[in-house]
């Protein structure tokens, strides 16, 4: 897959932001105009959520973040750009104005999506030097989370520019889906509108508040849809049968005068006063900072779980997910020239809501996943990367000893240090410590013992040369610092 | 709340048997009566999947299953059951027929549920000696995992019915939702049909595939959905400014003439094949069994992972599952008698696809968490259980001593027991053991050090004398047992 080197966003709402932040933290250069007095202030917020948001998203070691400029002028910003994603307000004449100058100012080959929600991108690309490159590139909110980006081509647009886009969002965690023929508002928010019609009515008729409608969503089928969508759900609900013999079952309903889509509801002072108050009640004094960041968690938590699934492989948004951190674990493998006159230094995290107990203490199970986090980190480091098991060998924990010195707590921040005790060609002896980084004491402590094995065989083998030559010197350092306080000991000794 | 004692459910289809098995795994028996060759066989089907779910859903000692009961007739299943659910095909006069049946020969002061999608609870009740206590349960797809019941009342239902239908639901794990007026399709299916006919236009007019359309869904609104709805979203997507500017913004959309929801769309056999074909390719092969084990698994995924939001108060769904798993650790904490001639044997467990590596391996930090809910089983044995932790009170773990003996996979049955090495008024020094169930094997052992703690002043304090006096019995009996292997061992240490 081809990959973005540099951005550039014009316009930084909270789209635009979306969008700022996606390429950051995938490490990509973005350069950003945006003459709005506060677009330097949003552009932060977003920002924020987006890097707490990934701290809990991901283990995978995230590359340095891109460098983020705010330009004077939009041609300075897409001067050397070769991705340009135009976040302006939802205006024809407006955006027309703006892909022109971008496409006056762009390398001849750079790619520009706008993100808008329902222009045709027809109509946006009219008045364009170089239209082919122009395509639609809708995202949803929250960028930085939601993998989702609609592409579709006008009139003028190339099937290359098609496929490059697409090509170019898979390496930032990204799903590009191609919509065939272009229509207004696409494929999401025509869903999404016949939906919403149908919402209003049900409140303005009160056969239910907006919480309980959300209730009804949240509680049922969108469960299912976070992992499966609409056809494919009704294809297991039509049984052996299949989707045939469902669609022959449901199809006639539709002549049933059920909804009342054919009318537009009127959306007058009083509807909007009623949903405003119910939505209100409905939030129960949670702030919108508030609704964000338990949304933010939520998706992280959806998005952990759903790279679990299908046994292992990862499914739907999970497996992106599991894709995006394979690439990222197969960047990071790259040694970097660590300090070795003290212990290594090789996890940083925040305490995640998903660790936590009911009492805001993080659960003993989750420490040994932060050590073995570290480990794996460590094993990075000496070459004992992705590719490397997947050629089949592999260090595996046999034994590990843990003592809780002290307790972890939701978002503290915390960070883990590895010093190799000892070490020969099969066996790998390592002391990890987690600490509070605001003070540096110790939280937990882990002694573990790692042997090195095929993995299919199941049997212990000594390590290659390469990797032992890389896991030797920390050794031999390591070898010079005091035995760590706890190591050698068993359960209940006395100290 | 109240409790059902005994449910009756007449009619065992998908629907059906799925509120038979959401009854049975809530230890309430079940009378069923379906008149249908196949009933048995399909009802075994559902009830497999669900426990399936179950055990990977949960670690809260579910209750001993219900005892599931098929009878020659209507009369017979209904007599003595205090919740009777009526899941027949989706007529009006069949459904009458039905329930005039059931009123006739159930107990007075039954509730009288019908599952129907679409049929309004006033029709139903017409002819009805009782009609008060008759209400529409609308449950969705697969009902022993998602927790919505939609329940409308008609005309002659009383308020008391409505509102006992609800306290009863809490209890077997389900979120009764009260829709205010009756209307045909009440709310989730009116929600459905707005958009599955719009999604039948995209289709046919190739504005995209099947698949597509999914992706746009699972990778975008789907994420949403699962948590907060529709509403509540939009309520974030307003900004600080909240739902009245969300609506002034949105609003004027419902004018354009985007949508064709005003055309019904001719289902016809071009159109129905078109659908069957995509959605051929897009299962790729997976059978309809292979899809509803994938969904489940996915389902319990996100249940779990929704149970960790909101700062690890759970948040939707997941906050139902967890006041679900809190009753059921409150009933599960009744002692029982243990047989204290051999170690504890406190969990039972498969391994859930959201613990296992993408080699299909149980993930490390996995054998821990069994190890913790093992320890957790034995301290509500000895009666620290929710309440007293609650109470100010708990045994914190100072140290674990962890050795892989053999590896845990994808699905397999596994259990813990445990042997208490020694203790007195503050220590408890216990040994675990991993097993597989299948062939007794051990995979893995975990000592640990528990000490007896104040939590509010974070000091240890011997714990009170009627938990020692059921811990002593305990302790006293294992001391005749044999020293486990790889007990008192340090890390690293030679056999």
């Amino acid at each position: 897959m081809t990959s973005i080197t540099k951005a550039a966003c014009i316009g930084g709402g909270v789209i635009g932001g979306g969008w700022i932040a996606r390429f950051l933290l995938a490490g990509i250069d973005v350069a950003v105009f945006d003459p709005h007095p506060e677009a330097k202030r949003i552009v932060a917020e977003v920002m924020a959520n987006a890097e707490r948001a990934y701290a809990m998203l991901t283990g995978a070691p995230l590359p340095a973040r891109g460098t983020l400029v705010f330009c004077e002028t939009l041609e300075e910003a897409v001067s050397d750009a070769d991705w340009i994603q135009e976040s302006v307000p939802e205006r024809l004449d407006l955006k027309r104005g703006v892909l022109n100058k971008i496409d006056a100012a762009a390398k001849p080959d750079a790619l520009i999506g706008s993100s808008t929600s329902g222009l045709l991108p027809t109509d946006l690309q009219r008045d364009m030097q170089h239209p082919e490159r122009l395509f639609v590139a809708h995202p949803y909110n929250p960028v930085y989370l939601l993998p989702l980006v609609e592409i579709v081509g006008g009139e003028k647009t190339s099937p290359e520019t098609i496929k490059a886009a697409i090509d170019r969002l898979g390496p930032i965690g990204m799903k590009g889906v191609h919509i065939a023929r272009e229509i207004e508002a696409f494929v999401g928010d025509r869903l999404l509108e016949a939906l919403w019609r149908e919402a209003l009515w049900l409140i303005k008729d009160d056969i239910c508040t907006v919480e309980t409608l959300d209730d009804v969503i949240r509680y049922s089928f969108g469960l299912r849809w976070a992992q499966m969508g609409l056809f494919q759900t009704y294809r297991i609900a039509g049984g052996e049968a299949g989707m045939r013999h469902f669609l022959a079952q449901f199809g006639p309903c539709l002549q049933w005068p059920w909804t009342k889509l054919t009318d537009v509801v009127d959306l007058d002072d009083a509807l909007v006063e009623k949903i405003g108050q119910q939505s209100d009640e409905q939030a129960n004094g949670l702030s919108i900072r508030e609704l964000e960041r338990i949304r933010d968690e939520n998706l992280v938590g959806i998005l952990q779980s759903l790279k679990g699934g299908n046994g292992g492989e990862g499914w739907g948004a999970g497996k992106l997910l599991k894709d995006f951190e394979q690439s990222l674990w197969a960047k990071g493998s790259v040694a970097s020239e660590p300090d070795l006159s003290r212990p290594l230094r090789l996890v940083d995290t925040k305490v995640s809501p998903a660790w936590v107990d009911y009492n805001g203490h993080m659960t003993e199970h989750r420490y040994l996943q932060v050590f073995g986090d570290t480990t794996d980190a460590l094993l990075r480091l000496i070459g004992v990367d992705l590719a490397y098991v997947e050629a089949g060998h592999s260090y595996y924990t046999v034994e590990t000893h843990i003592r809780h010195i002290g307790e972890a707590k939701l978002g503290q921040a915390i960070h883990a240090t590895c010093q190799v005790l000892s070490t020969d060609d099969k066996r790998l002896h390592v002391f990890h410590t987690i600490h509070d980084t605001a003070t540096g004491d110790t939280i937990a402590t882990a002694e573990q013992m790692l042997l090195h094995v095929n993995s299919a065989a199941g049997k212990t083998v000594a390590a290659p040369t390469d990797i032992l030559a890389k896991l030797r010197p920390i050794a031999d350092a390591h070898a010079a610092l005091a035995a760590p306080d706890g190591a050698g000991r068993q359960v209940g000794q006395k100290k």
